[in-house]
């Protein structure tokens, strides 16, 4: 309370005062437009006074129409009482000065697409994880012994990372990946995003090219474009980046998912990985592999990464626990050549000083431990399962209707439907979310869109780590009905 | 164990696999130079094999020389055994492929000073805080309360962070620093350094100036150079930037700390406020006020922020709980103008989709509930009593040899010897190491380090918040002893 509670102010504020200041806040939108007040107990506790005190000016607000409160909850703005208007008043809202190049280009982007669950039966988004699957006991213990463990200084540690954190990994990633690599070679970030940000940032100038997959993951399109350098983007298939495609462009780097394409698939075999190592290392280009998702692999075997297989070290490996663990976590890794280590380390540093401390002790110690490897195989057991259930309610609802791809691994596989034509997809959109399910097409990993007879086709990526069994089939159920629907409308093109 | 352990493998391996597949592992370089190998339990459990034949090996290893193993520890590779090497062999170190622009300028820089903690009384480096001053209960309720009250589906939200810790924020924002935002303004980062570098990379094109406070912050002069932008150092006194040099600048961004300059601890008054937000006004830019300790006020009264002084929004706050929970949390919050917001959120989401969540939850309640504040009060008496024992130790053991800047706010103050010049500098420094005291010089501060009569002297950034008030004591009676010593000694120059 601005007005009212002054460090020096002998007296508490009265109710009266309390009313006052919260009106002037609301009609002056601080709180936004239906934003929440504080609980009357935190303001009590804020402002010193008794919550009696309190809830009298809550109720002369609420009284004057300012305020809606239901039971249980905070009180909320009411909707009349701020105009719409969200921007405090004492700033005039106004163009802002010149900005930088960069933010030009972040600013010229479509925006990102709000998630906004309405999903009521299922919503197949990918990316999403089931809330029941994160070992909630086990992270608790791990968070409170590292808290308790903390160093005998608080103080700012090594950019890459705590060390325990990458030994641990250094064992994880040979005994799971055969990928051998120093502690020094990796280097923890906020998640594969930030991966991704420190190799644009480092390898792209603005007038270079970088070569990727279409399609591919929006986001890691995102971040090359944002550096100001230019897509080649190359055809995937049912085996990867088509590296024959490759000769003669001429690029700083190539990002591949080889191990199960994103968000075809397709497993890249040792010729094309042969192909594309020979072509980076003629380019004097770095190849990036996002191994996003090799923990889940249900009917094949494991394959080896790209990350050791050549004998030049241009290679920038990176792993993440947001598909095993939660993408809230925010931890990933990168594996670094040799010669790159300081450079990555130093940038780093510059970026964010290093990543959040406790979490990557909490996750050492699960690794070292075992544990980590152990919630994996429960995770990839719980996920066989969704996917088992997945491929029999397609079957039995759609038959020889669609065709699958991409579902021998990861967490998502990609359908097409055979009936409908790509420019039936928002009808499809509209119909599945009014039946209470959430679909998300395949054409928006296209940059560009190819013309053919498979990419005619109307694709969903349908993510089914978020759901359990009972979801999946009747969102699958509700979804067939929404397919009929719109198989029966004519083309949404000719409406 | 690469070689041994394939999920395939029916057989779990023997001792002498083990042995054999460490000993190749630790002369190959794969654990570093003396890096610890796993204990022989973890090993035990990762290879599903008993513990007996872990040690098996690891006695093998012991007799041949590989390893060294100290009671209660985990074994170590000899330094023998790698023949220094840190690097896997397997790749060949080769220089880098060209980078981007970006990474030469980070690599042209002076390497940042790794810090080798070898101060056994007292280490006055500034930005470690006490482990005792770390609300360790607390943080664990709420942490756990946290984890507990999870969102129905692990997904990635807002960018620019919790809903609920920035409303939380809002509040304290106003209640602490009279600071009026709507909570869509706040944008949570990891720790103020992402916002420094947010900031650069929105603002700056390489071919710009930005103005920063001489001595300042190295790591903004650090991440701003970073951008290829030109640095226009501006003279600093008692009253912080001397906002009369900045006329006839033309600049994109002015990094400031206006309530308390760091390192030499001014409160600009508001005359200058004044002339900072006209000429960025009429420049068109942005001001950068970095409020990194203005929880820290011993014996004058808060100052307002430049943020909501002027009449253009062309303001940026940044606020951090480094100072008052710990850095190793990496949270950090910038204010940003309304005409900003949208493009500070996608360009958080390009860098690392959002900061971790459970560590937001966890603040967001503690500032709620008021556990927050009544922390920064204690830690704020902590303080004040760490800076009052230094005071007093300082006029014991110097009196007039010394003049101290900077002392009225913050955690660290300026400290400068009368008797000693500039060029003694790390002679002083070797003394105090000596008698096992940490002491920091001013002088890396400064770019370019001005000459002067003030500026000669030798100075030192003195930090207390790492200490107790016995180390405080001890640590400056031997600081007094390295100074007598440093004195005697010829200047460092003519050695």
């Amino acid at each position: 309370m601005a007005l009212t509670v002054k460090p020096s102010s002998p007296r508490p504020p009265g109710a009266r005062q309390i009313y006052e200041a919260l009106k002037q806040q609301i009609v002056s939108g601080v709180f936004g437009v239906a934003g929440q007040l504080p609980s009357s107990r935190a303001l009590a506790n804020e402002l010193g006074v008794s919550r009696t005190t309190v809830s009298a000016a809550y109720d002369q607000l609420l009284a004057e129409g300012f305020i809606e409160v239901r039971q249980g909850a905070r009180p909320t703005v009411a909707s009349a009482a701020t105009n719409g208007t969200q921007s405090a008043p004492t700033l005039p809202r106004s163009n802002p000065s010149r900005l930088s190049a960069y933010a030009e280009r972040v600013r010229s982007m479509p925006p990102w697409p709000a998630h906004v669950a309405t999903a009521s039966s299922a919503d197949f988004r990918y990316g999403d994880l089931a809330p029941a699957d994160f070992p909630t006991t086990l992270w608790k213990r791990a968070l409170n012994a590292a808290i308790t463990q903390r160093p005998t200084t608080p103080s700012y540690i090594d950019s890459r990372g705590s060390l325990r954190l990458r030994s641990a990994l250094q064992g994880y990633l040979w005994r799971a990946r055969t990928l051998r690599c120093t502690v020094n070679q990796i280097i923890i970030v906020n998640g594969s995003q930030q991966g991704l940000d420190l190799c644009a940032r480092l390898i792209l100038n603005p007038d270079d090219r970088f070569v990727i997959e279409n399609p591919c993951y929006a986001m890691a399109h995102r971040v090359f474009s944002a550096s100001g350098a230019s897509a080649v983007p190359l055809t995937v298939d049912e085996h990867g980046l088509d590296t024959s495609l490759l000769k003669d462009i001429d690029a700083r780097l190539a990002y591949v998912t080889p191990s199960h394409q994103f968000p075809l698939g397709g497993v890249m075999p040792v010729n094309r990985r042969m192909q594309l190592l020979d072509w980076a290392k003629h380019n004097d280009a770095y190849v990036i592999e996002d191994d996003y998702d090799s923990e889940y692999r249900y009917d094949i075997k494991p394959v080896a990464p790209l990350h050791g297989l050549g004998e030049h070290d241009n290679v920038i490996y990176l792993g993440t626990v947001s598909k095993t663990l939660s993408p809230t976590l925010r931890i990933g890794y990168l594996v670094v050549p040799e010669s790159l280590q300081e450079v990555f380390a130093s940038a780093k540093q510059l970026m964010d000083r290093h990543s959040p401390i406790t979490e990557q002790t909490a996750l050492a110690a699960m690794i070292e431990n075992g544990l980590y490897e152990q919630h994996v195989r429960r995770a990839r057991r719980s996920n066989g399962e969704r996917r088992a259930t997945l491929l029999r309610a397609l079957q039995l609802h759609f038959g020889d209707g669609v065709s699958i791809e991409g579902a021998d691994a990861g967490l998502h596989m990609v359908v097409r439907f055979k009936q409908l034509h790509q420019s039936q997809e928002r009808t499809l959109i509209e119909r599945a979310q009014a039946l209470g399910v959430g679909v998300y097409p395949i054409s928006r990993l296209y940059h560009p869109l190819p013309a053919g007879q498979v990419e005619d086709r109307l694709g969903l990526v349908i993510g089914y780590a978020s759901l359990n069994t009972q979801q999946i089939e009747s969102g699958i159920r509700l979804l067939a009905t929404a397919v009929a629907q719109t198989a029966s409308l004519r083309p949404a093109c000719e409406r």
